[in-house]
C-alpha cells in the first residue's frame, strides 16, 4: 500500500515535470529561432521593437524554469525513493534542470534584472571603447560585471576556487584543480613548440592567400562541401553574416552561417567546416530527447569539440586536401592552378603568432585562451584589478606569444565576453581542442583507415562513429561521463600536445 | 470616496488588461514571424517537429485570451462607469479583445480540438482530391466542416442570416442584409459589362506576355518598383513562396512575399504590387498601437482594400506605366522593346473569363466571388447541400461567367478555404475591391493631381493620404466607421461599377 502511493505521488510528479520541461524546451526552440532570425534576416528597423516580444517569451521561459511546481516536482523526483523508479534519461532531464533551478533560484529576480541592464550598456560601453581605442571608456562597465559575478559564486557556492561557479556553468563539473594542470602542460608545450617552428627556416608561403578570390566562387564552393563532409542541408541552412555562429532550433532545423571575404578565402572555407562540426552534432542527437532538456549538446567544452576535431583534425588534414584540393583548383584556376597541392596544405596550416584571437592558427589559439584563463581566474580571485587589465594583457601576450598589441583595441578590448558577463567562457575553445585530439586518437584507432577515408572523401564513416560515441548522446551525459564513455579514459592533454607536435614537426621540418 | 474606490478597481483592472494585451500581442508577433519561417525559409525536415513548439505557444496566447483574468478585467472595463475614465484607443483595444473573448470563449474546448484535427486532415484530403479531380474524397471531410461552421454559428449567434456570423468574423458588423446589395449590383453590372467587352471588336493583344521573361530580370525590376512605390525596404523584406502573402511581425517588419513564373511577368509584378499595399498598410499604423491588438489593420475586407488598390487603381493605371514602362523595356528590350506603351497597358488589362480565380482580371475576378458567396451562403442556411456543389459550381459559373469547367480540380476543389473552415472569408476579397473604388473617389477629390502624381513616379503624396486617413488607426476603428471617417460615407457599390465601366470603356471602346 505504502508503495502504491508513493507511486502515485511520483508519476504525477513526473507527469508535471515532463509537461514543463517540454513546455520550456519548446519556448527554447523558438527562442533560437528567434534569434537567428534577428541576426540573420530581421530588417534593421524592425529589431528594437521585436526586441520586447522577445523578452516576453525569454521571460516566460524563464519562470517555468524557477516556477514553484517545478521546483515542488524536481523535489518528489531527485530523492532515492523516486530515483528507483525513473530511467536513466529521466534521471538524466531532472539532473539539468535541476541546475538551472538551483542556478536561477538562488540569484535574486531583482539581482538578475540589474544585470541584464548592466551588460546591455556594458555591450553599447564596449562597442564604442574597441572602436576608439578607450578602455577608460569600459573600465566602469566591465568593473561592474566584475563585481556582480564575485557576489554570484559566491552565491552559487564552490568548494575550492571561486573560478569554479563560472566553469561549472560552461562545462558542468569541471575545476580550477582539475583544468589548471591541463592547461599549463598545453601552454608550455605549445609555447615551447612556437618558439621551434620560428626558428624554423623551412616555412610555408603564404604569399597564395593574400590575392583577391570572387566571392560567388567561394559560395559554390563552400555549398559543395557541406553536404558532403556531412551536414545535412534539408536538416539545416547556411546563411552569411559578420560573425559566423551555429543556432539549432530542433534536430531537423540547424542553422549556421559563414562570411566571405574577398581577401581571405580561408576564412569562409574553414568557418562553414567549423559551424557545420556544431551543426552536425545537433542535426545527430536523439530524435526521442527532441522537446525536452537533453535536445541540446552535452557542454559548450564538447561542443567546440566537434567544431574544431572537423575544422582543424579533418579540415587542415592533408587528406582532406588531397581530396578537395582539386576542386579548390577548379574554382580557382588563376589563384591556385600553379600552385602544388603540398604548398597549398602547408600554408592553410601556417603558424604566425597575431593579436586577435579569432583569426589565430590551430597552435597559437589556445595560448590566446590561456591569457584570458588567467586573467579571469585571477580577477574572480580578487588577486588582480579591472583597472589594470591593459598592462597585464600585454604583459601576458609578450609572455605566450611574444607579442604585445600597440593598442588596447588588438588587445584586451577585442573580445564580447566579458560585456555580457561570459566569465568562464573562454575556457571552452581550449578544452573543445583537447577533447578533439582525445576523440581523434581513440576514432583512429577504432577506424584504421581513418584518414584514407577523408582522402577518399568518405565521411559517412567518421559522422557514424561521431554520432554513435558523442553526437546522439545529447545532454543525456555530463562532459567528463561522456568523454569518458567514447575515449575510455578522462580528458588528458597529451594527446593534443602530441597531435600538435607531430602535425608541426612535418610542416616546419622540426 | 465611493469614487475613489471606483478609480481604484478600474485603474487595477486597466492595469492588468494592459498586462495581458500586451503579452498576447507579443505572442502573435513571435507567432507571425513563426508562420513566416515556416513558409518562407525553413529546411523542410524540421517543419513538423517545429510544429509542436509552435502549436504551445500558440495555445499560451489563446489561453491568455480567455482566461479569467482576462474576463475579470474585460468586464470592469465594459461597464459605463469605467467607460469615462476611458480614452478612444483603450475603448478600441476592450472592443476588439472583448470580441475575441467573447467568441472564442463560447466554443468549448473539445469542440476546437476536434476542429483543429478535422481541418488539418480536411487539408490534406483537399489537396489529394484536388490533384486526383477526386470531390467524393473530400466531400465528407467538408461536410464535417460545414456541419461544425453551422454549430458554431449558433453558439456565436445572430440577427437575421446564420452566415452574418460567419461574416463577422473577417469583417465585424458586416451582415448579409448590408452586403447582398452591394454584391448584386456589382455582379449584375460587371456581368452586363463583360458581355459588352465580349462582343467588341477592339481587343487587346495578349501575345506579348506569351513568351519567356527572364527570372534575374523579373527580380531586379521588382525589386525596383518596390520601395518607390512606398515599400520600405529597412522595415520590410521581399522573399518568394508559390502563394504569395505578407506577413507582419511588427510595424517595422513587414514580409511580402512574391513569385516568378519565367512566362508569366504579370505574376510577380501585379503579386509584388499587391502584397506591398498589404505591407505598406502595417509599415504605416501608428507606432503607439505597437504591441497591443490595434496593432494590426482593420480588417480583412480593409487590408484587401489597401493592395487592390495599390495593385488594380495604381498599378494597373495608364499613368503607372506612363512612368514604368520605359524601365521595364529597359529590362526586357527583346520582349518589350517595339511594344507601344498603349499596347502594354491594354494588354495588362485585358479581360478573359477563366476558371480559376487567382488569376482572374479586376473585372471577372468579383464574378468567381460571388459564385462562392452564394455557394457558402446557402450552405450556413441549409438550402444547399456540400454533395451537391460541383454542379450547383458549375452552374452558377456559367451564369456569371458564361463558362464551366470541365473538371471539380479547376472548380469547386481550386481553393484552400474551406478546408480550413474560412467560410465567410471570400467575400472580403470583393470588399476590398469597393472599399479601393470608394477611397480612389475620395482621393482622386482630395488630390485633384491624383494621376499626374503617378505619372510622375509621385507616390508619396498618395501614401501619405493613405496614411492620414486609413492605415495610421490599425484596429482603431472598426471597418464601418473607418470608410465612414476616410470617405464622408457608408460602403457603396457605386463607385466600384463607375470605375470598371469607365477604364473598360476606354480600353475595348464601348
Amino acid at each position: 500500500m505504502e508503495q502504491k502511493v508513493m507511486n502515485q505521488t511520483i508519476m504525477s510528479a513526473l507527469e508535471k515535470f515532463n509537461e514543463l520541461d517540454e513546455k520550456i524546451s519548446h519556448f527554447n526552440s523558438i527562442l533560437g529561432l528567434l534569434s537567428w532570425d534577428q541576426k540573420v534576416i530581421s530588417p534593421k528597423k524592425g529589431r528594437s521593437i521585436f526586441a520586447n516580444a522577445n523578452g516576453t517569451l525569454r521571460t516566460e521561459a524563464f519562470k517555468l524554469t524557477v516556477s514553484e511546481e517545478m521546483g515542488e516536482a524536481l523535489s518528489t523526483l531527485s530523492t532515492p525513493e523516486a530515483e528507483e523508479y525513473l530511467d536513466e534519461a529521466v534521471k538524466a532531464k531532472i539532473r539539468e534542470r535541476l541546475k538551472f533551478y538551483n542556478r536561477s533560484k538562488s540569484i535574486p529576480a531583482a539581482m538578475i534584472k540589474d544585470f541584464s541592464v548592466l551588460t546591455s550598456r556594458a555591450n553599447d560601453a564596449w562597442e564604442e571603447a574597441r572602436e576608439n581605442n578607450d578602455f577608460e571608456k569600459y573600465l566602469p562597465f566591465l568593473e561592474k560585471i566584475i563585481e556582480f559575478k564575485k557576489k554570484a559564486v559566491e552565491i552559487y557556492g564552490y568548494e575550492n576556487h571561486p573560478y569554479d561557479a563560472l566553469l561549472d556553468e560552461f562545462e558542468p563539473g569541471l575545476t580550477v584543480e582539475k583544468l589548471d594542470p591541463l592547461f599549463v602542460k598545453l601552454r608550455e608545450s605549445s609555447a615551447d613548440l612556437l618558439r621551434r617552428i620560428q626558428e624554423s627556416s623551412y616555412k610555408p608561403s603564404v604569399e597564395i592567400f593574400e590575392q583577391p578570390y570572387p566571392i560567388e566562387k567561394q559560395k559554390d564552393f563552400n555549398r559543395y562541401i557541406l553536404p558532403l563532409i556531412g551536414f545535412d542541408m534539408e536538416a539545416g541552412r547556411l546563411d552569411e553574416t559578420v560573425h559566423p555562429f551555429a543556432q539549432p532550433v530542433n534536430t531537423r532545423d540547424v542553422r549556421i552561417t559563414t562570411r566571405y571575404l574577398e581577401n581571405n578565402v580561408r576564412s569562409a572555407i574553414f568557418g562553414t567546416i567549423h559551424e557545420a562540426g556544431h551543426g552536425i552534432y545537433e542535426q545527430n542527437i536523439n530524435p526521442e530527447f527532441q522537446d525536452t532538456v537533453l535536445q541540446e549538446g552535452a557542454s559548450f567544452g564538447i561542443h567546440e569539440s566537434q567544431s574544431r576535431f572537423l575544422e582543424n583534425m579533418v579540415g587542415r588534414s592533408e587528406e582532406f586536401w588531397k581530396y578537395f584540393y582539386p576542386k579548390l583548383q577548379e574554382h580557382f584556376p588563376e589563384q591556385l592552378g600553379k600552385v602544388a597541392l603540398d604548398d597549398f596544405y602547408r600554408a592553410t596550416n601556417a603558424v604566425q603568432p597575431s593579436f586577435i584571437r579569432v583569426e589565430a592558427d590551430e597552435l597559437t589559439y589556445n595560448l590566446h585562451i590561456m591569457v584570458r584563463y588567467e586573467i579571469e581566474k585571477a580577477l574572480i580571485a580578487g588577486e588582480i584589478e579591472a583597472k589594470d587589465l591593459p598592462g597585464i594583457w600585454n604583459a601576458k601576450m609578450n609572455d605566450y606569444l611574444g607579442i604585445a598589441p600597440s593598442t588596447d583595441s588588438e588587445g584586451v578590448l577585442q573580445d564580447i565576453h566579458w560585456s555580457f558577463g561570459g566569465l568562464g567562457y573562454f575556457p571552452s575553445y581550449s578544452l573543445g581542442n583537447l577533447y578533439a585530439a582525445q576523440i581523434l586518437n581513440k576514432i583512429k584507432k577504432d577506424l584504421p583507415d581513418f584518414y584514407e577515408s577523408i582522402e577518399q572523401g568518405n565521411f559517412s564513416v567518421i559522422q557514424d562513429w561521431l554520432k554513435e560515441n558523442i553526437h546522439q548522446y545529447g545532454m543525456l551525459y555530463t562532459p567528463n561521463e561522456l568523454i569518458v564513455k567514447a575515449t575510455g579514459e578522462e580528458l588528458n592533454a597529451d594527446y593534443l600536445v602530441q597531435y600538435l607536435e607531430e602535425k608541426y614537426s612535418k610542416i616546419y621540418k622540426l
